[in-house]
């Protein structure tokens, strides 16, 4: 309640009728480092996904449903009220402003945390509102987080592939197509592809805080310059550096550039030249860096064979474990992890917060153990979804591991589940398919059975960094983006029953042709990630002939790419988990 | 030749450029009556697709690929070069014009055969063109068509359901929520439904020429009123009755008015108020059309049973004639079904052009035998695809028929393709999903094998109306249109080898709720349709045990529905054409 207040006094100096908080950074990034949680700070709320309104009678924050239940508790004592997102009758916070507040209201935040196109919206509810680029919560925070200031290290040719000149030339063929003199970057995992660097600004990314800008001859690079080593400057060679707020100040000439809204804050559009012709492009880059080279994909085989390595630990360390004697929690399965993890050469970190989720906390799609995390008991599933960033690849798996007694219902929902993630890596289709249409793939087993699950089977996976990048999607979203070859995703159907157990099993795959016949040209599969599936849960009777195969044969290769690197008692483990049905 | 001088003598008198002629009526309807045919009438092309343009130099005919090799014979000696649309480096009509002219040339077109959407495009690719709308064909086409006058009649409560004042007031309805005072109908089957009327101005078609406008307490109806009879104008009631061309010249005052930019020409889109707002809506109608009511359902049932006996009877003839022997064309099987046809009570005619392709010419997607057709052969396969307007329903229905000894490419073909079919007809799928999501469930088995088929996989089919209608595709169209209870559908996957055969079955199927539970409400299809599906050519071993019951059940369904209307011979073949496999 008293920051509360303090902001509203900022409020008042200010004359603001309204202060909106975005929990995001200068980049619109999915993870954001400390110094950008302000929300958290002032609300005590700590999900990903909010946004807080402040005017002098309301106090608002907004979140979705997979935070609900923990924002009603956080919120407690902070003087916010909760809008559940997606519930009948709740205004989005652009909707709320535009009808509670006068049409020619003051309205203030941070134009560095929020994106154009969330403006975009901002304006069309507000269109006569005046809105002031301010941020009121650097004065109040006491103590407030410094932005991180870590090295940055080179990500060198052998892993990526291609020099940051080579990039650049593709970048550019791709501006001259969209008719722009230039193109600025804002996507901080945009900017790290081009540049073949990577750093460790934000917990679970690869990234360091810098903008790009792009010319059809010259390539500015902003970033502090005592993050750079002397080696990473060298191989840098076509960027010129600048310090990283100079982007707002810099002087260049150009009559047309490129920007992608989702990633372009306020702040830095407002930067461009006004005289220049803006043209929203979805993302030039985005789409270069999805297609993964050929020294990139060996080097994907090298991480997804020692991320194996350390799961297979994992599911036996817990399958030697007696649950009825021995106190397991869901957070000891989280270090466990990082413990086999760390054993591997170039491992740097998690892709993101392990999801170890015990019974009915494994139907909590984004669920985080709180305090310890619950107990594990020798009965029903446990749904293990984590990821690595190696230097050589990022790794996102999920399994669903059996730890005792089963219920028919549970292995029913897992055959299905099973079904649908073999249905997508076995998909073989014509070259220009969506991403729509191999979800549907996916998901007739568990629809034809009445059910479904309120998430997308797939998302693009970064190479060393964003573990969720785009463009494509492997959902029900309407999107005109086919599925390319080289393109890397996961395959993540589930199936989730509140409060009894959830259920997913994910695998990435990796996009080649197939075929190339009178036809046309047909795209399919490779699994590129190797940890065993459970048979245990297996409903033999709903699996066809094909689909037993295609399940012993894929344990198979996880055998055989993973025995090489196991100690001889891990092997024994391995070759019985694998064991054909 | 010498219609092409005439039209550039008509171009000189007018000052005109370059003269647009589309193959298009005043609604943009499908299929077009004589008088509009002018396309054909100038330059022997009759092909249903066409755009033509005429300027000093130039005389250009663009159709698709589906009319490559007829449009080459065809336009012998027209003076008329042939553009194949699709081709690499063909420009569209627009485009053409756009880098031929002066940018301020004077382009002339009949403003009733062009739509809005249309136009859109042309002015986008000549932003500084005059447009004159004039019809240049009338005064030089001798012996033109009238345009026809058939007379109208009242398509009773018992097939309709729903009377023209309670299709108003739901028309009423969803103008309110696109805040449109007034609502132009140009669509004619659009009309049909919302009046009760039908009519046969049009082949193929039960469509009248008229159009409508509507709105908030009133609603005016615009056609020749000698077509209509004492009692199709009592039933109309609501309706207040003006020539077809006067609403060229209707004084009405509104602020906002409704139209669909798809079937709304120029001419009519300029007659509107020009201080009003214009507002394109996907079509309201169409929307409300879509959904089939109980009693139009019932009915649906009738047609199709009618049908279903008309097309055993052809099966069963073709079955009984010795190939070897007597001689049977392609043309012979589209005037045999005609004959068994109008032995049912409510046949009005045939929904589209029967395709009876033997075969290579099988593998035409929009095959129309020419000179009697190809004679048909005792081996391979005969494709036959054909409508039918009852007056309690429109009929869509293919089969592929063995006519002796079939490769073993030509079994596994037809098996994907009755896969395919199958697949789709008993998908299950949560409400709200779309039809490029259910396209790829059934295309799966035929992708898997490396092949495809370049057509959507279903289409909505109008309730004695439009054989094709929208808004629903099941198709690889990225299209916002959920499939909604009480739509009726095609489901028609094929695969076609040029030259050697083609293959393509088709059921009509009804969308309806199958559960309901905590994970949603689920929708599931009923086939409607009902003619057996030969089991000669199926292979066994490409089929799951539950894909030969769904035949079996099907073909059960067939004998059971159909026994009852027919003779006892008839029956007997039945009986032998649906014995389950």
């Amino acid at each position: 309640m008293e920051k509360l207040l303090k902001i509203r006094e900022q409020m008042n100096k200010e004359q603001l009728d309204a202060y909106i908080m975005l929990n995001s950074d200068a980049h619109q990034s999915e993870y954001i480092a400390d110094y950008w949680q302000s929300i958290a700070w002032l609300t005590n709320f700590t999900g990903s996904n909010a946004v807080v309104v402040v005017t002098k009678e309301a106090a608002i924050l907004w979140t979705d449903g997979r935070y609900f239940i923990q924002a009603e508790k956080e919120l407690q004592g902070s003087g916010f009220e909760l809008y559940k997102l997606g519930e009948e009758g709740v205004p989005t916070y652009s909707k709320y402003l535009g009808s509670h507040l006068a049409p020619d209201a003051n309205v203030g935040f941070d134009g560095r945390a929020m994106g154009t196109s969330s403006f975009t919206q901002l304006k069309k509810a507000m269109p006569k509102a005046t809105f002031r680029y301010t941020d009121l919560i650097q004065d109040i925070w006491q103590g407030r987080p410094e932005l991180p200031q870590n090295p940055v290290w080179a990500h060198g040719l052998q892993y990526a592939g291609k020099t940051p000149a080579e990039k650049l030339a593709d970048v550019r063929e791709k501006m001259a197509e969209k008719h722009a003199d230039a193109y600025v970057v804002g996507a901080l995992d945009d900017i790290m592809w081009l540049t073949n660097l990577r750093g460790s600004d934000v917990e679970n990314s690869t990234v360091a805080f810098a903008y790009a800008l792009i010319t059809l001859d010259k390539a500015y690079l902003f970033i502090d310059d005592h993050k750079l080593s002397a080696d990473s400057i060298a191989h840098l060679g076509d960027f010129e550096l600048h310090p990283y707020d100079a982007i707002f100040s810099f002087d260049l000439a150009y009559e047309s550039i490129a920007y992608n809204d989702a990633s372009t804050s306020v702040l830095l559009f407002e930067s461009l030249l006004p005289s220049a012709k803006k043209i929203n492009v979805a993302s030039i880059i985005g789409d270069l860096k999805a297609i993964k080279n050929e020294t990139e994909i060996k080097n994907i085989e090298n991480s997804q064979l020692k991320e194996g390595v350390s799961l297979v630990r994992l599911y036996k360390w817990l399958e030697d474990i007696d649950l009825g004697k021995t106190t397991v929690t869901e957070y000891d399965v989280e270090e466990k992890l990082k413990e086999f993890r760390h054993m591997q050469e170039g491992y740097l970190e998690d892709s993101f917060h392990t999801i170890a989720g015990y019974a009915g906390n494994g139907a909590i799609v984004h669920y985080r153990s709180q305090n310890g995390g619950d107990k594990l008991e020798p009965q029903g599933l446990l749904l293990v979804d984590t990821g690595a960033h190696y230097v050589d690849g990022t790794t996102d798996t999920t399994r669903t591991l059996p730890l005792g007694p089963l219920t028919d219902e549970m292995k029913k929902d897992y055959t299905l589940v099973l079904k649908a993630n073999l249905a997508l890596s076995r998909a073989i289709f014509p070259k220009g398919t969506k991403g729509i249409q191999l979800d549907s793939i996916a998901r007739q087993y568990i629809w034809q059975a009445m059910l479904d699950y309120k998430h997308g089977t797939g998302h693009g996976v970064g190479f060393c960094l964003g573990v969720h990048e785009g463009p494509q999607s492997i959902s029900s979203k309407l999107q005109d983006t086919a599925i390319q070859v080289g393109m890397l995703s996961s395959n993540e159907p589930g199936l989730y029953r509140g409060g009894s157990h959830g259920i997913r099993i994910e695998t990435l795959i990796l996009a080649k042709v197939v075929a190339n016949n009178e036809f046309g040209t047909f795209l399919g599969f490779d699994v590129v990630s190797y940890a065993p599936i459970s048979t245990v849960p297996v409903v033999r009777e709903l699996m066809t002939a094909e689909e037993i195969q295609q399940l012993n044969d894929y344990n198979q290769l996880v055998f055989d790419k993973l025995a090489p690197y196991l100690m001889a008692e891990e092997q024994v483990w391995l070759r019985e988990a694998t064991r054909a049905i």
